[in-house]
């Protein structure tokens, strides 16, 4: 029998071949090249899976891993001749439990649906990010997500406790440990987490729960330059401790398009200025929290560290606030053909980077469009580039990574590797790390079926 | 020329050899077999150390990898024909950056020189256990170690951003990263940390600091029964949100036998109570904090989830409470030949796992002695066992840990695996979870020259 005739038969659905397969398994969000998978096989369990992995592996067939599409580096887009294997049926919440404060999940759960069945029990599954209506905690653990509530609870891996997790061969892995100290023998999980679906595909995970906060506290703030920002920071910091919750930073490159070009948008200020700080803090008690928010603001000001600020008195105006920083989804629509960028630069050099950053590009691409935001605090940094012309834009990023490798940097803070940085990671990675990941990718996928040729140069 | 000839000729100081090895050097503070080994080198830098294990590579020489010698598992303890390489000599602190809140540190640093050159900088360094004066940063990172403030900070795997490890081959492995984002490729970080020396020797580190908390409150809680505790702690979490820093729960058996049995300790109460819980917040302002803190007790009180409360109004009265649970280091005095455990058990099952436990030990051991304590909100629970009889203790270790395998537990919580707990790791993995470990002990350490029949069976 052939390899399609066996799949068939062990499947508890029919694989989708040919017209059947609907156009949103060729590809993800990003804009790297789509390809028709040979078939599109959903497992809805994970012995299914398992039996599909070992007839994959006991045919040298090629796989490439889908969740719920919406990666931004390509890694969920077939290759030429791969079998597309979508965790969409293999999805549910399996249990809350209470005392432990830990949701039992499949992997093709939508992030939404996790964050609504936490809180129907009082409780926040802290990560969120734009796609949460479509993309799969399975996704958001290969490619260990990131989001705006790093800085308080950590990147997707924090957030893990257990998984289960099916291997090249088809072994079933089973890890799904509920408890916050647990050091018998090797920490598993951490092969499967951020590692894009190469060593292995995670079927369930036991994700940790937090209580939701009893108060938030937002904040508008005008700065001179950055050593203002950092100063703010460690003042925050130090002042309202792990209640901080977030400290998006946006230059005024940015927040001046954003104002002359997005409808309705506004600050509370009467001028502009050259940096700007969203700053909220989430706590305990929301009289107490937001008295002392303003005292430590207050002091700020006063120790002439920051030029203006505007505390939020409604959930509108924190609203206002917020449109600023996620106006950045409209600005497709004005800016074409732009270079995106996702990096990671250690807060104490991010303005060197910056400025080397933006006379490189100057100097190679006069007048050329640059605007900088991002979570700083996580060391993380987002910026757009444009000069209008698509042809530019590969060497504009080589020029781009070519300096975060300078800066010790790294080329991708959340978006993960895929196919688009493969070629760039040696600007992140030395050459012995590179091939210590070439030596576990062998060691847990020697035929290399499982994403091949994504990731690793 | 001879391999000891080599390794004199490489070695910055001279190894230490036959009379010159002292005792120091024989073992860990367990009471795992103790063994001289063939001799003692020290290197001074991160190239000495790659030179030696290139020379141990060459000649199948095995090592035992030796921090600040203060291990409970034995796992330091040189075997048979090892040779120890000590980390002593790659110390010190050598960088504080105080924008980026990271300390760069070699491996062989005491934790207690850490915690201060953090504090002198207005940061904490949050990984805080007994051995802080004689244990080593890299041995806390080799072994994830976990201790009192693991609700709030994590373990020590949460506290490390970036390290640089030389694998047994003697390739220096450097990921010395600064960033909270960093989704670059594997995180490699993961393979070391925890793995207890067996994958690679960890010679430097890049540790997160956080501020030092500007309140602090404390209470001791008596409460009537388990689901007291877990309502407790429920409250607690979402009414203190992150500030809740401590949560140490004390059985009456232990509570009983400490005031028995310890000069000079008592509870504020005016009776006994079946149940203690030792509790802690740590905010951002005093007044308003103690205030909360008070209410939110009260409310228990009200909610009849607790029976007493005492909160600490001085410094003194705090540490009255703490001398109750540090009071264990004081236990050996008075119980000889116990059985001491540190294991793991998810929250929800842990009253019926104290059930069984006892029950099986009262049914083979009769009036066998019981006192159970542990940091309850990590899943961590320690406790003592005597028969008085030092020929029963590995009865009654096997017992214990076919119960923790019963309820899905882990047999190290915090300690590590070492040479004592190696025979019970099938209790918390399975045979697919421990075959996976072996296929990266292969992968990293073919040879099996470093930390050989330590952790896996």
């Amino acid at each position: 029998m052939s390899f399609m005739q066996d799949l068939r038969l062990l499947s508890s659905v029919p694989p989708l071949e040919g017209d059947n397969i609907s156009q949103r398994y060729y590809g993800d969000w990003s804009c790297e090249a789509q390809t028709i998978p040979v078939a599109v096989v959903r497992p809805g369990s994970t012995e299914e899976l398992s039996t599909v992995l070992r007839l994959c592996h006991a045919n040298d067939q090629k796989v490439a891993v889908q969740g719920g599409l919406t990666g931004l580096c390509g890694g969920a887009n077939p290759q030429s001749g791969e079998l597309a294997i979508s965790l969409e049926r293999l999805a549910g919440v399996e249990e809350i439990d209470t005392a432990a404060m830990t949701m039992t999940v499949r992997a093709g759960t939508p992030l939404q649906v996790i964050q609504e069945a936490a809180l129907a029990e009082g409780f926040v599954f802290p990560l969120d990010l734009g796609a949460r209506g479509s993309c799969q905690i399975g996704g958001n653990v290969s490619t260990n997500a990131g989001g705006n509530q790093v800085l308080r609870y950590g990147m997707t891996r924090a957030l893990v406790l257990g998984l289960e997790v099916v291997l090249a061969d088809g072994t079933i892995l089973c890890n799904m440990n509920k408890m916050l100290k647990n050091n018998a023998g090797y920490d598993l999980k951490h092969l499967f987490i951020g590692t894009e679906g190469t060593l292995g595909i995670v079927t369930r995970l036991v994700l940790r729960l937090f209580p939701k906060s009893k108060s938030r506290c937002s904040a508008l703030v005008a700065v001179e330059d950055f050593s203002q920002v950092t100063s703010l920071l460690r003042r925050l910091s130090a002042d309202m401790g792990p209640a901080l919750s977030a400290f998006e930073v946006m230059w005024d490159g940015y927040v001046n398009f954003m104002l002359d070009n997005i409808v309705d948008l506004k600050t509370p200020f009467s001028q502009r200025h050259p940096l700007y700080v969203l700053t909220e803090i989430e706590g305990s008690h929301q009289e107490r929290d937001q008295e002392h928010f303003e005292e430590v603001l207050a002091a700020a000001f006063e120790a002439g560290e920051v030029v203006d600020a505007a505390i939020a008195s409604s959930a509108r105006e924190r609203e206002s606030f917020w449109k600023i920083r996620d106006g950045v989804a409209e600005v497709g629509k004005v800016i074409k053909d732009s270079g995106n960028f996702d990096v990671s630069v250690p807060i104490s050099v991010m303005p060197e980077f910056l400025r080397a950053v933006q006379t490189r590009l100057d100097d190679n691409y006069p007048g050329i469009q640059f605007l900088a935001f991002g979570h700083v605090a996580d060391s993380n940094l987002h910026f757009i580039c444009s000069t209008g012309v698509h042809n530019d834009i590969p060497g504009i990023s080589d020029l781009v990574y070519e300096v975060v490798g300078k800066f010790n940097g790294s080329v991708s803070a959340e978006h993960g590797i895929g196919v688009q940085k493969r070629k760039v990671l040696h600007r992140s990675r030395s050459v012995a790390e590179i091939s210590l990941m070439q030596n576990l990718k062998q060691a847990l996928d020697p035929k290399g079926i499982l994403n091949a040729s994504r990731v690793l140069p």
